[in-house]
């Protein structure tokens, strides 16, 4: 089960082996989450050392398809973003972030930073199919 | 080669089988920098499968690291925060810090937030002992 958090927040992209892939609703970033699906993790560490080495694989993955979202948003991904944080949702989630040195929160972390910016609807269609495109779905 | 960046702002831990080990010099939080022994990576993506998984766990190892961190400093860990970022300094590092919710950033990362306080010269000699001894080194 994905907290609510995460449903308000972002679009299903769907399911890979490990995660539950989303598309963060914030126009500013190439941003894909990814959330094992498995029950009550919190950490890294609450993964067995298979899944982990799943997490890696599914990030790399995420991470062309988040190139792939700045090449069709015309701003192509400088440096990719990972981070596993949950302060705010606890439950055991991984961000893949594009970001570039004219975006507006570089160089400092997408997190927190600022007010996000939903995506124009047409835009939405193009990176919805991009991403799922990106990630084999 | 670590970048003269690392060098400024942390102290040597050790080597562990893929990552040079540093404690980041930042009495805010418990902070552990790893560092991928290879040359010129970046990306996630740029190690094999093999040294992502060898990543991973180093990084529960160094998760561990830090909690025992927080535990001798009297303010043990509730939350981990793992993340690659490197857009100030692009050589591929790992960072592992050890959140509270009473710590001067939560919930928002540590990344770019205010100024850095020193440790103590006696709880540096504490906190590297016990960074060293949670590493294995």
């Amino acid at each position: 089960m994905v907290d609510q958090a995460f449903v308000a927040t972002s679009h299903v992209l769907g399911d890979l082996f490990l995660c539950h892939a989303r598309l963060q609703c914030d126009a500013r970033f190439p941003w894909i989450l990814l959330i094992p699906r498995r029950m009550g993790l919190r950490e890294i560490e609450d993964l067995t050392p298979a899944d982990r080495g799943r997490l890696m694989d599914e990030a790399v993955l995420a991470g062309e398809a988040v190139r792939a979202l700045g090449e069709a948003l015309g701003r192509p991904v400088e440096k990719l973003n990972i981070g596993a944080l949950g302060n705010i949702t606890p439950q055991l989630h991984l961000h893949i972030v594009g970001r570039r040195s004219d975006d507006s929160a570089w160089p400092d972390p997408v997190w927190g930073h600022g007010q996000k910016i939903a995506y124009d609807h047409d835009d939405l269609d193009l990176v919805i199919g991009t991403a799922r495109r990106g990630l084999g779905l």
